[in-house]
């Protein structure tokens, strides 16, 4: 569906916004790394590499984890970790059949610190039901790593029922979101101390897997296409969506779950909620006639009741996405450019 | 074999040793990661976990680097990372079916240093015949990596002709290397410049699969146990096996082989060879009556011909490792203790 090669990477050198999963991200990504690497399926662009392995659709995530601070409301690094390389197999349908956690760790870091860690891997591991098999550690000088970064690896085991395909996707199916948007990357930048403002908010992070098996009993094929939309928030996933598929994606902005403290910290710093990082939440575009059923079953898994039908796949504006507000007027909902929220995952 | 909870980690921080493949980082997993995360079976301990897939026996690794210099004599962090993960692929047994690299990237890096290592990595997996089918990509700021760090993930198939266990091992059994030891831990630390000494030595970099598959045509099950001796040399891979099966290794000095270099840049360092990294060389341990076709396979293998018989399984010195000397005198081979040369992969 891509067209590699269209993409060029011409910058100089990287900078944050390269990391931050927007037009930046997706530049490095199309424009210099997966062409040298063989092709247009490489990079945060899928979520998971499909692979057929004898009779078995297994897939196969890697993710690296470099928040700050370590800890924060709601979860930590280790507890992200996981549940990011679970979420990443859950969008591929996939449940978890092995994980495989690699650290760097900075020289001086309180060995306490890293216990706490390793006890949160272990917990939202067990929580899935899935064994870390294996591992690696390597340190770094005190000053070249902030405490810990962690690359979590998942393999996973597709289930036979999914059939996701950007190239399913049709004009007037629905666009599923699973809760509120932007607790995650509001909650990290509230936990930095940068910003003069107190909210009581949490990240989101969660596996999603609960909510994929709902949709997969009800919606079978009809399920076409999710997407977890971390950084870069909705907006950058939705837009991928529409390049993808060179269709439209029309959104109801009042129909997008927001909590008032996120509305009020994004217009207090200037920030689309769109475009904010996402860790416990997924996007599933769905054939009309089980968009209901699929929302139901949503919304009767524990923490789903939040989940709304926000919008759907239109054959105009292709390639781009149209958000409608409730009183008229409707702007283009552009990918993250730049990167006003760095290092939230 | 190895027994959980024997050890403990009492250490108050995180030390550059407990990344250095010896006994500080056998502590740290041993003592706290994997008794956390549920087993003795977990780390840098196993090479690559096997799983059973259905009908396939599959191997999975991952492993982070963060050598510097990013590029050095023989090769690169790029080529590293990729040979790295399949040589642990290959210490299963197993084929590569699938790579996935994530890059933690530093702020301020040159895109043509990163175009450099992507291409590397390219270059790495198409002399394997395997494809990289994913990755991720996040960006640190400035001052808070070394330009990068690579964490590569590999998915194998594993031969079903290897029986491979540390419990296959029996007295009288050989221990086959590959070939001469130390050449990249001396060649980084040679790179590094801070040393006054000249050599024109090379990383030994190198995939390993050939040698294992030629082992596996003639040996069968013969083959018991392998290991690629990166991190703490030849010594701890041994002493690791030692413990394991409770039985004794008996090394002969001189049938280890060493370039004039390596032994010249160890003699002044104070350095012992058997506890400096290797990146393209792995130990086999073999059933005696297979012993000498294996060593002429692998010698027959283009890269193979310095392979030697370098000892023998023992009762005694049960859990340790004896090395003799050509004119007498035999000394005790331990772990490495301590960093000696930090960051070699």
């Amino acid at each position: 569906m891509r067209s590699a090669g269209a993409v060029r990477f011409r910058d100089p050198q990287i900078e944050m916004a390269h990391g931050a999963g927007g037009k930046a991200s997706r530049r490095l990504v199309e424009g210099l790394i997966a062409p040298l690497l063989g092709g247009p399926l490489l990079g945060p662009l899928m979520d998971a590499a499909v692979l057929e392995l004898g009779a078995e659709r297994v897939a196969l995530t890697a993710d690296a984890f470099v928040v700050r601070p370590l800890r924060f409301p709601g979860g930590s690094i280790g507890e992200l970790a996981v549940n990011g390389t679970l979420n990443d197999l859950a969008m591929a349908a996939a449940r978890p059949a092995a994980l495989v956690v690699t650290l760097v760790l900075e020289a001086g870091l309180a060995a306490s610190v890293l216990e706490a860690e390793v006890r949160a891997i272990a917990a939202a591991a067990e929580r899935a039901g899935v064994g870390v098999v294996g591992g690696d550690t390597k340190v770094v000088e005190h000053g070249k790593a902030d405490g810990m970064y962690i690359t979590t690896t998942g393999l996973g085991i597709v289930d036979p029922r999914a059939r996701l395909s950007p190239a399913a996707v049709r004009p007037g199916d629905r666009v599923l979101l699973s809760g509120p948007i932007g607790d995650h990357g509001i909650t990290i930048l509230l936990a930095r101390g940068e910003l003069d403002f107190e909210a009581s908010l949490c990240s989101d992070t969660r596996p999603v897997l609960p909510f994929v098996e709902r949709l997969l009993d009800v919606a079978a094929d009809g399920l076409r296409w999710m997407r977890d939309p971390t950084r870069g928030g909705v907006a950058s996933a939705l837009n991928e969506l529409a390049v993808d598929t060179r269709l439209g994606v029309g959104l109801l902005e009042e129909m997008i779950p927001l909590r008032d403290q996120v509305r009020g910290a994004c217009e207090l710093l200037g920030l689309d909620p769109l475009h904010i990082a996402n860790e416990g939440q997924f996007l599933a575009v769905l054939a009309p006639e089980v968009a209901d059923a699929a929302l139901a079953a949503v919304r009767a898994t524990p923490g789903g009741e939040a989940a709304a039908l926000i919008g759907e796949i239109r054959t105009e504006p292709a390639g781009a996405v149209l958000s409608t507000a409730p009183y008229g007027g409707a702007r283009i909902v552009d990918m993250l450019v730049g990167d006003p929220l760095p290092r939230i995952c």
